[in-house]
């Protein structure tokens, strides 16, 4: 682990400082109304940048393909684009998605419940055009290198990520030039991009400029010092991988702007939200009409594709006048229930406790 | 006017609330960088929604036309497509963009300097359709409502704003349905909405659904209280209408991610970016290398199209290791220049004080 300052954490009282909002002015959520579409819209896609969107001129762009390998190559896009062609309907999350919500708070991107999206992205597999260089005995790790570029806690980089070279050469990720069926926007990695279903965002690297073959694990700044769930300044930790289960509603009535507090009118309300995991299909939501006092199943609408979200609906007979809180909380194939607390981290990481809206019926 | 509470002012120790954060979370900026595109790419442009983005369906949409007029009338979405066709590339801005720079800080969606970008907008021209309705004598506003319905400062309302009946007649405001070449997406306003060259983003009601003339002055929310430039909670003040000169840079070099703070390698940096103005043609652009103590004048592109940004560039021979701040300042044909000092108002409009970058050169 090269050196770096820890991250800092609030202080109990601190309000978010103009650091935490530059970040938040830049990069973007989902408006949770989003959850309505199946694919999100490219533009309410969420996004998170850790530099500048570089200007990368997709004629002149290269992916080269080196390190521990028999056979190193470079691809043009027209190259990439030639080979076999998936899609795939996936769900992406930041790591961070819910920092901004643990007491105390993580100085970093302040995202409160809504840095999730789906998109449908279509490329190539990464599996056989890695085989195809023929790794070496030896090969531990494939590190894939962005073309973003700048400093974080004092260390200057590219942007990178590895992967083990059995998830590299065994696993499902693609590198995608797609999305929603259109070339990448600039802002979502363009030209091409890696794609690692069922993990957190920090793996899939935009702008995606090189793939290196090593023979050490890769302890650059975003795969030993940021993305891990830590207690203690100089704990190791352990690294973020796959996203963990979670269920968002859409939240119901129309919203306060400043405050966006919600007014529902009495009646039946019709609730509706996604539930996702990176792990494994969701099999349960349960919705909570009273802060998470009682819990009911909600009826969960057909599965997609493995890592994309799936519909959740439940009916509410909203007769009681005045201040609720609802809640929703997913539970996925392997048993993972999100937690009603936090599970509170140094780096804000992963933090799935269940969502709660606040409404006024009328 | 009808009654609601002030618009608040935080306090000057006041650090930035949650219910700022959740409007940044929502709503966002265009990174700074996009200002190399001509045309800010869709999912880059600026997006404020004051409630949430309602869903409309584009087949059963309807844009009904009456009051005090002869011949109201209601149009599908065919019908509007099929009329006179116009496409105006126009800059829109926030008319909240600066708004977390001033000093006290006005409380709402946090904006620094960033709700600005670029656009293609295709639709058909108000004025002949207005005028096919014939307004009758007496006429004074045209009032248009959106679908998006909220509440804001104790006010239930749908989103809507009024133009004069000689603006409407006479301007150059189009009924817009398509964006860069594409039908809007849900977020700007699908299926159509009011865009008005020139003037600050809070006339281009999105999600258009009703055109009203009236024989009053329209008092509602949008209109007589929220966008006006006042001093004191009870003085009426003077409306926000068009937008300011302002100059704005692409951030030389790279960030840090946490500060944004750029590092930028010595030796010749070619400084660019865009101004712009709803009043007027951009005639000059003045740049600041030492925090406003020196300017001289930078290199102005092409002229695009009236109330279309306009590119500017110069060459900065950085050869003084250390920290610099420049800054750009903009002037227009009525003789408008931005001020170095801020022009503080309650609601926080129109704030086009010079931008400052800080950058340290190595």
């Amino acid at each position: 682990m090269r050196s770096s300052e820890a991250a800092r954490i609030a202080a109990s009282d601190e309000a978010i400082s103009v650091d935490e909002l530059r970040l938040a002015a830049r990069n973007h959520g989902m408006p949770l109304e989003a959850l309505r579409y199946d694919i999100t819209p490219v533009g309410m896609h969420y996004l998170l940048t850790h530099y500048d969107i570089p200007d990368v001129d997709p004629g002149r762009w290269r992916l080269t393909i080196g390190g521990h390998v028999t056979a190193p190559s470079t691809l043009t896009l027209a190259e990439l684009a030639a080979r076999p062609r998936v899609t795939r309907t996936l769900t992406l999350e930041c790591a961070g998605n819910g920092r901004a919500r643990l007491l105390p708070r993580p100085i970093s991107q302040p995202w409160l419940d809504e840095a999730v999206s789906t998109a449908r992205w279509t490329g190539t597999p990464l599996a056989p055009l890695l085989a195809e260089a023929r790794p070496l005995d030896g090969a531990v790790e494939a590190v894939f290198t962005g073309a973003d570029h700048g400093t974080e806690r004092g260390v200057e980089q590219d942007y990178q990520r590895a992967l083990s070279i059995t998830e590299a050469l065994g696993g499902d990720a693609l590198i995608a030039y797609e999305m929603n069926g259109a070339p990448l926007p600039p802002q979502h990695g363009a030209p091409a991009r890696l794609i690692v279903p069922g993990w957190y965002g920090m793996a899939h690297v935009k702008w995606l400029s090189d793939l290196t073959v090593t023979t050490e694990p890769f302890n650059g700044f975003q795969q030993a010092t940021a993305y891990r769930f830590t207690q203690e300044p100089d704990e190791p930790g352990e690294p973020v991988t796959r996203i963990r289960p979670r269920a968002l509603m859409i939240p119901p009535g129309f919203p306060d702007f400043m405050t966006r507090r919600r007014v529902v009118d009495g009646g039946e309300v019709h609730l509706r939200g996604r539930a996702w995991s990176g792990h494994a299909p969701i099999v349960r939501v349960e919705v909570s009409l009273d802060g998470g006092g009682s819990w009911a199943d909600a009826h969960l609408g057909p599965e997609v594709e493995l890592y994309a979200w799936r519909s959740w609906t439940m009916r509410w007979l909203a007769d009681q006048p005045g201040d609720h809180e609802l809640c929703a909380r997913a539970t996925d194939a392997t048993g993972q229930v999100q937690p009603v607390g936090q599970a509170w981290n140094r780096q804000g990481m992963g933090n799935n406790t269940v969502q709660r809206v606040a409404v006024t019926v009328r």
